[in-house]
């Protein structure tokens, strides 16, 4: 299948590894706004060319879009209205409840199959790719029904060949969920990489960062031309989750404050939870030979 | 050189693996207060034989303390009391101060050196006990000044066979650096999973959480019995660095909130620097053929 790739970093250049691999993809178009990077993923070898936006989506089968949710918005648009009728288009981006009502009119929203695949790494750029990135995670396709069911399966088929599972949720749900087990996080790791950089020699932390602390701040590293406008476009739930996680900070400072140590074990006890849910000993997701799907949705 | 160790979990079964390996310790012998860990670590050949506290300090020339923090408070007195004379001590303690204190006014207080090994897992007991573990860590040794040069000399030895590197401070330094370095980040996975648990259902939870949320939240897993008396006894530091990660917290909120993007790109972008931090490219640590070592000690 004819594909092109719009934006070849990290994931987009990941992307177009594990497709070209699976054999999912006969052809790769690229297109990158960074000059730089569009060289490199030729080089790489990671597209067979590199060409405009307007040609590279004239004439392919499936296009994904792979950049920054801000570019997003102003790249989808231009994407359907330019495109041959029968293409798919899908992206990756974290947050999407801005970008489908962006959209929500326009006369080939069922060509569009919203997509957020839950995987990637600290690192930017085609340089950063990855070989089965996605392998083994999950991929969440939002508000299924806004799009026909021949591009919904051809996507559904797409990651299932990068040994992806899928999740059905509507784009609202993804980006409370995604605040939380994401976006969160990386909040927290900047904070954290900027509280201790405020307080701390440089030279003291790099000598006595062990595993733990390297690994908690480990996505403070990510980039902010990617991070940024994630926190921007999901910002109702970005805060919401920050407010939780703050609540939940000042609750274990105060019980050390006021020596209240029954129930800062209490708090200890209770996050150690995440132990057994992260391996999964609950989850329920549906497992049979052709794909492991779950519907979130209500 | 004959070696007790007094507790044998991960930490002190971990040295016991390394003691052994590098021929530092020709007899080791394991004290635990929980029975089913005493057996699992003669089990593990972790160590030569169990014995009791008292029997187990009396003729021995290494007794190594390797237990929570409010435990030591108890055992680090009655060790200096029944021990022989000339034997050496130390202990592998996150929070230093409150130690040091206790034992202050011991007439044997020259015999102790008190250590931090920064190097762990979230995993505990005998079982988790690892290879390696300390290997190109470093070793915080504090108020080096009070012990004496032989008891001294002797641990930096333990510490070189383990393939650490040695740094020297106050303990009182050495409780605010690490307050910030390895407390917090334990108290930000903490407030993490709690935060995630309150809100997500856990099998959302499974499904969704990809690398870097189970990365942020690992810390979220290592063991109350550990890590409630650390922060109970560097009480001040953790509360201080609590409240400076609050901070920045809040003001990563904000920007988002009052829609401040220039503000949140320059707070991402001061976090990204973490990563040459970590890379230790200013590190000034010293180095030559015998030992890396750096006194912090003003």
């Amino acid at each position: 299948m004819k594909t092109t790739i719009i934006g070849l970093g990290l994931i987009g250049g990941s992307l177009a590894k594990d497709l070209r691999k699976s054999k999912f993809a006969t052809e790769l178009i690229g297109v990158d706004a960074n000059k730089n990077h569009a060289k490199q993923a030729l080089e790489l070898g990671l597209v067979d060319q590199i060409n405009t936006l307007e040609e590279a989506v004239k004439n392919t089968d499936l296009i994904i879009i792979a950049i920054p949710v801000d570019k997003e918005l102003e790249v989808l648009p231009v994407v359907l209205d330019k495109m041959n009728g029968n293409a798919t288009v899908s992206d990756m981006g974290s947050a999407k409840k801005i970008i489908v009502d962006s959209i929500k009119n326009h006369p080939r929203r069922k060509n569009f199959v919203p997509a957020h695949p839950m995987s990637g790494t600290e690192n930017s750029g085609p340089t950063a790719a990855l070989e089965d990135l996605f392998k083994g995670k999950i991929a969440i396709l939002c508000d299924q029904e806004n799009s026909g069911p021949q591009h919904l399966a051809l996507i559904e088929k797409m990651f299932q060949s990068l040994g992806m599972n899928i999740a059905y949720m509507s784009a609202d749900e993804q980006d409370h969920s995604t605040a939380f087990v994401s976006h969160l996080p990386h909040a927290a790791a900047y904070a954290l990489a900027n509280a201790v950089q405020a307080k701390e020699d440089r030279n003291i932390i790099f000598d006595l960062a062990s595993g733990g602390f390297r690994s908690t701040v480990r996505l403070a590293k990510s980039s902010s031309s990617m991070w940024h406008p994630i926190f921007q476009q999901n910002s109702k739930y970005v805060i919401e989750s920050l407010d939780v996680y703050i609540k939940h900070l000042q609750e274990f400072r105060d019980s050390i404050k006021h020596e209240q140590y029954d129930k800062l074990k209490e708090l200890i006890v209770n996050a150690n939870k995440i132990r057994v849910v992260l391996d999964g000993e609950n989850s329920h997701m549906i497992k049979n030979e052709e794909k492991i799907t779950k519907f979130y949705t209500k």
